[in-house]
């Protein structure tokens, strides 16, 4: 049994002013209910079919189609980034820089390959997606709840893993060919907007540039990978070269 | 100007029964027409926002907000799968096999994928997803121009390539570690589908199983990667390795 006003609150968590205000969000599907109950996150509650009918459910998703579980989710207190940072540099950790990463599905497929890859840590710019947006969320995939996502000042940032005698690896197109570097298994790597790539205040904390050259080297066409496609190669290659 | 029924006719392109019956299908945006129009694809007709009413293109759009132009091409003959895995294997090229990928969003980022990394040709599945879904068409951001999807028999071609004495690559969880393994410049890499990974009889034609490892190895987490993103990483190392 739900409530009309229950499904009207749980609904109204699609709205970012909403998640924000109460400090929760949704998660659905199976799977991620069960990802979401095995964390450390708080679930606040979970509504399967059954327990609720298929057209409560559908007015509770935000999916295209509704899922047989829904959860909802509070949404923990955001770490200090300097700390995280700090840490980070200290554990000799890789970690991901995000610039303005502004598409949800791109955001939640890094996360992702972030648990895949095992970066420790994600720092994105102030401006980039919302977190718990549902499309970030569902994209995921689970990661959600295992890998820490923090919202800073992101030159900030980049300058205390630069001051600490880190490297800050960022893709350009005039970096050096990314297959030939010699990769670390610390540091950062910063990854930019999918239209404008990564802003001048990161470049310039920036210590080694990298570019994914295209095969044959001198092709024409594409003119570049997709933000998550990009990320998943470069984790790829660090992780490769740190066997 | 644009009649009612013109419009009632493109917009009839968003199914897969109409644009079997027409032979053709929608491209959207200034970026995408272009490459239509630079392409041996023959374009019926551009629609921009000035000859037609923004009104007008909303109507017409199969995005969720309608972009500046529009575009109606002509789906070409499909060329034969015989045919050009012979051409394929005769000229010791790579080429990528799909089995069952059902995700437009993915067969989109993997022919941009395959442009990027200078892939051949992509073999498909029958029960692959059908490419000028206008969903697949514009992930593809352009590359669907440039790069050749054969649906085929795929156990068949991918006999083919074996009985030439070329590798088949497949990915398995019981893989060899992509990381270690030498890997050609030419043969034909097999991506399974979402859900179920490559299916049993195009699996019994793999001749080299090959893994791509989480870090670190013995990590809990995610079960698996998207299968554009291991695309990504698999044909990534392919070309690494071939420099």
């Amino acid at each position: 049994m739900i409530s009309k006003a229950e499904i009207k609150r749980i609904r109204a968590l699609a709205s970012k002013k909403q998640r924000h205000e109460s400090g929760l969000f949704v998660v659905e599907g199976e799977k991620m209910v069960e990802e979401a109950l095995a964390s450390q996150f708080e679930v606040e509650a979970v509504y399967r079919i059954g327990d609720v009918t298929e057209a409560e459910m559908a007015q509770m998703t935000m999916l295209s189609s509704p899922s047989p579980a829904l959860a909802v989710v509070r949404i923990p207190d955001s770490c200090d980034a300097d700390g995280l940072a700090s840490r980070m540099t200290e554990g000799h950790s890789l970690c991901l820089a995000l610039d303005s990463v502004r598409d949800p599905g791109n955001l939640g497929t890094i996360i992702r390959i972030a648990d895949w890859f095992g970066i420790d840590a994600i720092f994105a710019s102030e401006d980039t997606v919302e977190l718990y947006n549902p499309k970030v969320v569902q994209a995921t995939m689970g990661a959600i709840f295992r890998r820490k996502v923090v919202y800073c000042d992101l030159p900030r940032t980049l300058r205390q893993f630069r001051e600490a005698g880190l490297p800050v690896w960022g893709t350009f197109l005039d970096g050096a060919d990314i297959y030939k570097e010699t990769l670390s298994k610390e540091g950062v790597i910063v990854m930019g907007s999918e239209s404008f790539g990564i802003g001048a205040a990161c470049a310039a904390e920036v210590t080694d540039r990298l570019y994914i050259p295209p095969y044959p080297r001198d092709a024409s066409g594409s003119e570049s990978l997709n933000v998550a496609i990009a990320t998943a190669v470069t984790c790829a290659l660090f992780r490769a070269s740190a066997r």
